[in-house]
C-alpha cells in the first residue's frame, strides 16, 4: 500500500503514463478547507458482468474523478512481448467503431476536465477529472473503449511507432533511466518485475496486431476490471450510471489467477555501474529483493514494518538518514529510503544517496551502511517510534484530501491483491507496530550480502 | 561450436547430466593408433516421420555411440516451470508401457556397455555405448521410451525428491555453484539462460504430472530429435535398424520455431559476489553476453573470430594470459578464458582467475583487463595467429579421435541450430581468419562498461 508514496512513486519507476494531459488540477478539490477531508464512507459493489465498482464520496467540490483500473500490467506479459501492456495503454486512445480516435479526448477537454493514463507491472488505469454531469458520458466512452476498439494495421504501426520515439527518448536518452532497467533486471532474478514496464526496445518492435487483439480479448474486460468514482456524487448515482454504461459490456474469459515466476533465495550481493558524459553529480541506490502488501498477507504486518522502517530510516526530513547525513555530517546532497509495498508480488526496498561538495560516493554509501547497521544492532526508542508513525499515518491523512490520490489508493490496492478494508484498517495496523518489529525487519532483509547497488557516475568514474 | 572446449565444457556450466553410470570409457575406442582417426564420410537421412539421424562410421574397435538428441532444453522451458526439462530427463529412465523400470538401463550393463544422459539450454540427450550387435536393442528401447512412458503420480513425486536433493547437493551446497547461478541470472537480463538447468527450487517443487505429460507429449517425438550413430557401423545398417524401430514411433506435433526471448542491449558494468568460509582461495570470473554459431549465422566469421579470441587470450598453457599471469608475472594460479559457442542464441566470453600466493584478487583481475587491453590496442602478430589457429583446429582432430566427443559434436550442433557441413567447414573458416578479425572481437565484445564479473571470496573478505 505505502500510501504516503503513492504520490511520490507515480509516475516513478513502477508506473509508466502515456501523460496525455498534465498533472492534475488537484487544486480544484481544493478550494473547501482541508479541515473537511473526505469521508471514509467508501461503498462497493459488482455489476453482473464482474466489474468491481468502488465510490468515494467527496461533496467538497462540483468535481469527479472517474478511474477505470484493468488488473493487467507488464508482469503479466507473454514472454519475449514485453511492452505489450503499455503499448495497448496507447491504443486504448484510438478509434472505436463507435467514435472516431481522438473524439474521447476531444469530450473532455471541450468540458474544461483532464484525463490521463498509466501502465505498470501489475495494472493499468484511465482516468478522467470532469464535472459530475459529465459522468454518464465519460462512462459511455470508457464502457465502449472496453470492447469496441478498432484495431486495424493501420492503427497498429503509427501507434508501435510512437512507444518506440517513446522509449528513445525516456530510457535510451536518459542514463540514469538505462541504469534503473539494468539495475531492476539484476536485482529480480526471476520475477518479470525485472523486465521494463515500457519493454524492450528489440521486442517493442516486433509487438504487432495479433498480439494487440489477443491483448484486449484476453484482459479488457469488466470482470478484470475496477471502476473507482470519487467526488460529488452518491452511491445510487453511480451505480445506476454504471448500470446503463459498463453493464450493457459483455462478462470475458474467465482469468486463472495471475501467478508470475516467483524470486528464488537470493545468495550474492551485486552492483550494476554506469558512467556517462551526461552525469555531473554521481549517485546511488541500494535494493533488497521484500515482501510487499500483496505477497506478504500470510504474515500480517511485515509489509507494514517495512513501511514503517522507511519511514524511520529515510522517510523525509525528520528520518535518520536525512538528520545525520544531509543536516549533522553534511555528506549528502540527498539522501533517502523508501518502500515499494503496492505490488502484487515480493516487491523492493530501497536506499539512495547523492554526495555534496567533496565527498565521495563510497563515502556516503559506507554511511548510510552503518545507520543501517546501528539500527539492526540497536533498534529504535520509543519516542522515534511513535513520532514515525503519526508522520507514516499522517500521510493517509494528507492523501483523504486529494481526490485523485484517494481514487489512486484505491485503485492500485485493489488491483494488486488488496481489499477495501485493507486501506481502511492500515492506520490501525501501523499503529500496533512495535520496536521490536521494525528492528525485525532491518535484520531479516536489509541483508548487506543479498543487497543490489546501482551506481551513476560522471564520466571517467568507473567503480572498482 | 567451439570444438575443442565441448570436452572441458561438457558436464560443466551448460550441461547438467544424470549421471547415471560414470565416465564414458573412451580408452575403448583408442585400441587402434590414433593416426587412424575417424573417416571423415559423416552421413545423414531422414525418416518418414521426421527424425533426423546422422552415422559417423569408426571401424576401429567393435564398439558403436547410440545418442538420440532432443531439441528441448531448459531454455525452451515455459516460465514459472523451471526445471521440467532435466526432470524429464530423469523420468525418461522409468517404466514404459513396454519394459518396466530400471530394465534398459539393466540391459546395457549385462553386455559391459554404459549409458549416460544430460540436459542443457538446447538440448536433452541420451547415450549409450555398447558393441555393434548391441544396437537393434538399444534403439529398440530408446525409441520405446519416446512415446510409451508411464508417467503416474506414483512415478512424479519420488522422482522430484530426486531432483530436489540433486539440487541441494550440486548447487545449494556448492557456494561456486551458487554464485554461478546468480551470475548467469544477472548476465543475462532477458534471455532463458539466465535461469539455472536444474531449475529454481521453489519452481521445481511445484512440477508435478500434468507438467510432464504436457512437456513429453509436446517435445518427445521424431520429428524433434536427432539420432547419432557413431562406431564399428555401416548407414545401410543403421537405416535399416532405425527404420525398424524408431520409424514404428509416430511422428508428433509440428513445433513452432525455436523463437526465446533475445538479450537487449547492454549499458551497464555489474558484479556478482559472494563470500563463504567454506572458500579458500578467492577466484573470480568477467563474462560478456556475445553472438553464438546459432545467432551469428548472418555475420560470417564472427562466432569462429571468438572462438579463435579465447585460444589467442586465453585457451591453455601456451595463451597469452597463462604465459604473462602464471608463467612470467606469477600473479595467477588459475587464469583463462572459454567462448561458450555450441548455443542456439547469444551466449558468453568469460575469462577467470584465482591469484596465486599473496596476490591480490583485484590485482589479477586488473593484469587481466591490461592483456585484453593491450590485445584490443596493439592486436595481434602474424606467428601469434597462425599458432593459435593450429592449435584450435588441431583440437578437432583430438576431438576426432573420441567416437563419443565426436557424437556430441554432432549433436549438439545439430540441435543448435548448425548443420552437418558447418562442422565439415569449420577448420577451414578457422583458417581464414585475420588478426583484423581478431582484433575487431575483442574491441567489439569485451568491452568493460559491459562486462559482467564475479567474486567468489572467502569469508569476511567482502568485495569493496
Amino acid at each position: 500500500m505505502a500510501l504516503r508514496k503513492l504520490a511520490s512513486n507515480w509516475g516513478g519507476a513502477l508506473a509508466l503514463g502515456l501523460c496525455l494531459a498534465g498533472p492534475v488540477p488537484v487544486a480544484m478539490a481544493q478550494e473547501k478547507p482541508a479541515a473537511a477531508a473526505i469521508e471514509n464512507r467508501v461503498e462497493n459493489f459488482t455489476l453482473a458482468n464482474g466489474l468491481q465498482v468502488v465510490v468515494i464520496p467527496d461533496r467538497r467540490a462540483p468535481v469527479v474523478t472517474h478511474m477505470l483500473w484493468y488488473k493487467i500490467g507488464s508482469a503479466d506479459e507473454a514472454p519475449g512481448k514485453s511492452g505489450i501492456a503499455h503499448f495497448f495503454e496507447h491504443l486504448m486512445f484510438k478509434g472505436t467503431s463507435n467514435h472516431k480516435a481522438g473524439e474521447f479526448s476531444a469530450a473532455v477537454a471541450a468540458i474544461g476536465g483532464s484525463e490521463n493514463a498509466f501502465t505498470s507491472y501489475d495494472y493499468t488505469a484511465f482516468f478522467q477529472q470532469v464535472s459530475p454531469d459529465a459522468l454518464e458520458t465519460m462512462m459511455g466512452f470508457e464502457a465502449d473503449r472496453m470492447r469496441n476498439l478498432v484495431l486495424t494495421d493501420a492503427v497498429i504501426g503509427p501507434e508501435r511507432d510512437v512507444i518506440l520515439e517513446e522509449r528513445r527518448m525516456r530510457i535510451e536518452g536518459d542514463p540514469s533511466a538505462l541504469l534503473q532497467e539494468e539495475m531492476s533486471a539484476t536485482l529480480y532474478q526471476n520475477h518479470p518485475y525485472r523486465i521494463p514496464v515500457i519493454g524492450w526496445m528489440q521486442e517493442m518492435e516486433e509487438l504487432n496486431r495479433a498480439d494487440a487483439i489477443d491483448f484486449y480479448n484476453r484482459y479488457y474486460a469488466p470482470n478484470n476490471a475496477v471502476l473507482v468514482v470519487a467526488g460529488d456524487v452518491d452511491v445510487a448515482g453511480v451505480k445506476a450510471l454504471a448500470e446503463k454504461t459498463y453493464g450493457k459490456v459483455e462478462r470475458g474469459p474467465d482469468l486463472p489467477p495471475r501467478v508470475r515466476p516467483q524470486e528464488p533465495e537470493q545468495n550474492t550481493s551485486r552492483t550494476v555501474s554506469m558512467s556517462d558524459p551526461r552525469v555531473t553529480i554521481p549517485s546511488y541506490q541500494k535494493s533488497w529483493v521484500v515482501p510487499s502488501y500483496g505477497s506478504a498477507k500470510k504474515v500480517p504486518g511485515q509489509a507494514e514494518a517495512l513501511d514503517l522502517l522507511a519511514e524511520v530510516l529515510g522517510g523525509g526530513a525528520r528520518s535518520r538518514l536525512y538528520q545525520a547525513l544531509v543536516v549533522k555530517e553534511k555528506l549528502a546532497a540527498s539522501v533517502g529510503s523508501y518502500y515499494q509495498g503496492t505490488a502484487l508480488d515480493a516487491s523492493s526496498f530501497t536506499v539512495y544517496g547523492s554526495p555534496i561538495g567533496e565527498t565521495k560516493l563510497e563515502t556516503l554509501e559506507k554511511a548510510v551502511d552503518a545507520e543501517i547497521a546501528r539500527l539492526v544492532k540497536d533498534g529504535i526508542g520509543d519516542q522515534e517510534l511513535e513520532r514515525a508513525k503519526n508522520r507514516l499515518v499522517r500521510g493517509l491523512i494528507f492523501a483523504r484530501d486529494n481526490q485523485s490520490g484517494m481514487a489512486r489508493i484505491y485503485g492500485s490496492t485493489l488491483t494488486t491483491g488488496g481489499e477495501i478494508k485493507d486501506i481502511e484498517e492500515w492506520p490501525e495496523r501501523i499503529k500496533a507496530l512495535t520496536a521490536a518489529d521494525i528492528q525485525r525487519a532491518a535484520t531479516e532483509f536489509l541483508n548487506q550480502k543479498r543487497a543490489v547497488s546501482s551506481y551513476l557516475l560522471p564520466a571517467g568514474e568507473e567503480k572498482s
